[in-house]
């Protein structure tokens, strides 16, 4: 009657990704009916000091990765932030969804009271690992995936809130 | 080595809508500084088929309340959505913070495996209650708290990444 670590995080991160992977299609598809350059697209932003579309989608990349990686005391693979086209973008979403399938959901589920140390400052912060996963991970999870969104709005993209929230076609 | 409904639901949401209010203050400091009328802070949005501020925050407590009343299988207040100040919105975040502290813990324990129905149509969705807390509510009530979020950067309030995260002051 209860929930294992890896039950918490992998699905709910891969589906947020494949969620985040048909917006940009969506996206990609508005910038060549609109004949929007797909760059304009992916730099746009909603204040002049907020990241980008394209950071945001990294972003939301990094933070599925490294939860994966800091639950499983795993190693994980390290990206470039370098991709400039919906294509590039779509690959890093898939990639990082392929390593948090790959690892281990014992090594994830043994994470759970474990300390798990963030090195933003020499003293942390400093959570347990279920902490980290429900006050951290999912808040800025999807903190990358609903601002994705709300930039394609912002643009004229013609998404709506089933497009974030995602098909629902099984008892979830 | 597992959690409970009660775990994963109430204190995530309590912590999400405590932040909320904390971006509401500094939206309001923002506006009094600024010259700008509150009104118009609190109606303003990223598309015009977007939803304003006030019913970004207004949606984030239902998203929250309704979770707990479902997964509790128990009745909760009605809020008639009529907040048009600052202080109302507060009035109604505090309210809600105190409604899903009131409800037994054991009843949302109660909830795993059982089947959640939403009257979206005549078949559904159908959720089992944890698959509606982690693909249905937690995606939704982040989606709300990060648009309000976003609104206050695009009209240029003076807050960052650390607002949205919270503090941490203690292992959570």
């Amino acid at each position: 009657m209860t929930m294992t670590m890896s039950e918490l995080s992998v699905p709910v991160l891969v589906r947020g990704l494949t969620v985040l992977g048909a917006l940009l299609d969506k996206g990609e598809a508005h910038a060549a009916a609109a004949g929007v350059a797909p760059e304009a697209l992916l730099s746009a932003r909603l204040a002049p000091d907020m990241l980008p579309l394209s950071a945001q989608v990294q972003s939301a990349c990094d933070t599925a990765k490294l939860a994966i990686q800091r639950l499983g005391g795993v190693t994980g693979p390290v990206f470039a932030n370098d991709e400039t086209t919906f294509a590039q973008l779509r690959q890093r979403i898939a990639a990082t969804i392929a390593y948090m399938e790959s690892v281990d959901t014992a090594a994830i589920d043994a994470s759970f009271g474990r300390e798990i140390k963030l090195n933003w400052t020499a003293t942390g912060p400093v959570f347990t690992a279920q902490g980290y996963l429900l006050s951290f991970t999912l808040p800025n999870f999807f903190f990358h995936v609903t601002t994705a969104y709300d930039i394609l709005r912002h643009q004229g993209v013609s998404i709506g809130k089933s497009d974030y929230l995602g098909a629902y076609t099984h008892q979830e």
